[in-house]
């Protein structure tokens, strides 16, 4: 009987437009890292669920960015919830729960000390769940939070406009800033979240973006202008939010789903409003706020707890090998809130 | 014998792309007034300067912008020079030279007080010139002072570009900014342009837009990238300047001289940098930020005197009667450094 292999997902070639499943990643097999792998500080991790973020798209052009590019041959980079198997570590034992950003889409991971975070309970709310460590909890929620913060910056009766607002990101900003009292439009890509955001989210107007009259509703939508755009998508509905600025507004400039997969894009024509009306455009990235997180993270537990905060979240079965349709599906708008891939369930036993 | 007329240029038509003279505005010859004209706190004045500026173009285009449009009928909009003939205000006696933006493109007007500023030579530093208070130490100044000051804020060492360098903005912008120990690169429409601003006025590069390799001569520019870009002129300058953009960097979003005469707006497809580079993209509007006008005034002065800020005047003479030729020159690049219109000699006797 042979070694345990190891499913592990790498970067097979950059997609010039859409990521192609079968062609864009490669699935390998290689052999399992085991006990004798691990150096002093090492833990043994087997992955549980994948997050599935729209950045990811992103990380794969060959582009200057935040992160350097994903390189050909490499492990796609991710998100995931672990449990750990072995452990040479002082930091953790087997059994443990963890978090990290460094084992990226494999069945089984080395991590090192500093390279994970030990999943504790204390910090978690009686109605919480393993996987608000990547919704509300996690980067997505810290992004929401974050973006507010240091940009947003919502007054109360202030509207602030949300695109991407069935997503995990912007539903928690639109439920942030309706608890900062702004009045609150969300911008989403089906009827049913539009539902979601109005009815469960308590959003004060959805918008369907694919209608024929958008434009129209948007302008209905947002009769005293647009104070706060929370942009996730860019293209068409970042030009039409800068067409409704109004003076003094600030744009969120979180991410532009609409225009990763594209291979032109196009810019948004009405930027000349952003000096019309004084308007602070500003880009950010929650890697470089780490000092807020644990502010963040306590205020998102609470109103978490206290129902003030719903998630939703799409968790897709299959493990890794859907791993890539499953990046396909959050670019077609499949998911409302987090999406997430399973791995392997919690429930069962951890493997050695 | 009939009464005085006063010739005045009224807005005709919106032009959907370029000013057409003769067809945009029409001249028209009024009454003039006298002095029995004034009231209680009011001046008669003549209009010896006009100021051409580039924002004039978007003041007669029927958008929500910081001012209301220059209605149909309306006398055009500007900054004036203008002389004293006749007082009934404690703030000025005949003889006075004052400034004003609610006199416009006419002759001869009645402006109430709070509607004037006088002259006061004790402001001005020994080199000073009367059009001064048009240039350096005008508007087109102050929007410089102020637009770094809130927003761009350049440091030692950093890459400051400049787009519209060798206007008036652009050109204090630059010099500023050298004053504050940053590196500058100042883009211009002709090799002369970009002559005065290396030679003259010290820029560290100049590049001239219309050359065949712009792109490439700024990215070699610009090796570490752009801390601040001031954007005076939108489209594809903008463009490149974002895939230029340094983390962190600011955009100074001041005018889009290139945007204004066009029907199509381009946007700029560099956009996701502003995500990416964690770009602050901010537009302002010089009026917003009257509480900053004396010290900057005084520091304008101070380096005019010192001779660290140099200046260019593109004055036409001719009067009104070619103040349509002269802004549609603006907008096909023909002046150096501030563009004015003589409608009467300051050496010219006052005439009542």
């Amino acid at each position: 009987m042979g070694a345990r292999q190891n499913l592990t997902i790498q970067l097979a070639e950059r997609p010039r437009g859409d990521i192609i499943p079968g062609q864009t990643f490669r699935q390998v097999r290689l052999t399992a890292p085991t006990v004798n792998s691990l150096s002093e500080g090492q833990v043994l991790v087997e992955v549980l669920y994948l997050s599935l973020d729209p950045a990811m798209r992103s990380w794969i052009n060959d582009v200057r960015s935040y992160l350097p590019p994903v390189a050909i041959g490499e492990t796609m980079r991710g998100t995931v919830i672990a449990r750990v198997l072995e452990s040479r570590s002082h930091s953790a034992v087997a059994g443990d729960l963890i978090t990290s950003f460094n084992a990226g889409w494999t069945e089984l991971a080395v991590l090192s000390d500093g390279q994970f975070d030990v999943v504790s309970s204390s910090s978690m709310p009686a109605n919480g769940k393993l996987t608000d460590l990547m919704g509300v909890l996690g980067i997505t929620g810290l992004t929401a939070w974050i973006g507010l913060k240091h940009i947003g910056q919502p007054k109360p009766g202030e509207t602030v406009v949300v695109s991407g607002a069935a997503g995990a990101t912007g539903s928690v900003v639109g439920q942030l800033a309706k608890i900062r009292g702004a009045r609150v439009v969300g911008i989403a890509g089906s009827d049913e979240k539009v539902r979601w955001l109005t009815e469960e989210l308590k959003f004060d107007v959805g918008l369907n973006y694919k209608s024929s009259d958008f434009r129209e509703k948007f302008e209905n939508a947002t009769p005293d202008y647009i104070n706060v755009f929370w942009d996730n998508v860019g293209g068409e509905q970042l030009d039409v939010a800068l067409g409704r600025a109004a003076k003094n507004s600030r744009f969120v400039m979180c991410g532009g789903i609409s225009q990763y997969n594209a291979a032109l894009h196009e810019g948004p024509r009405n930027i000349t409003n952003v000096v019309y009306q004084r308007v602070r455009m500003q880009g950010f990235v929650v890697f470089d706020h780490i000092e807020d997180y644990p502010a963040a993270r306590a205020e998102l537990a609470h109103w978490l707890g206290e129902g003030k905060i719903k998630r939703k979240e799409t968790i897709i079965k299959g493990g890794l090998r859907v791993a890539e349709q499953t990046l396909v599906g959050l670019f077609r708008g499949t998911n409302t809130g987090k999406l997430l891939l399973e791995q392997k369930s919690p429930s069962d036993p951890g493997t050695t």
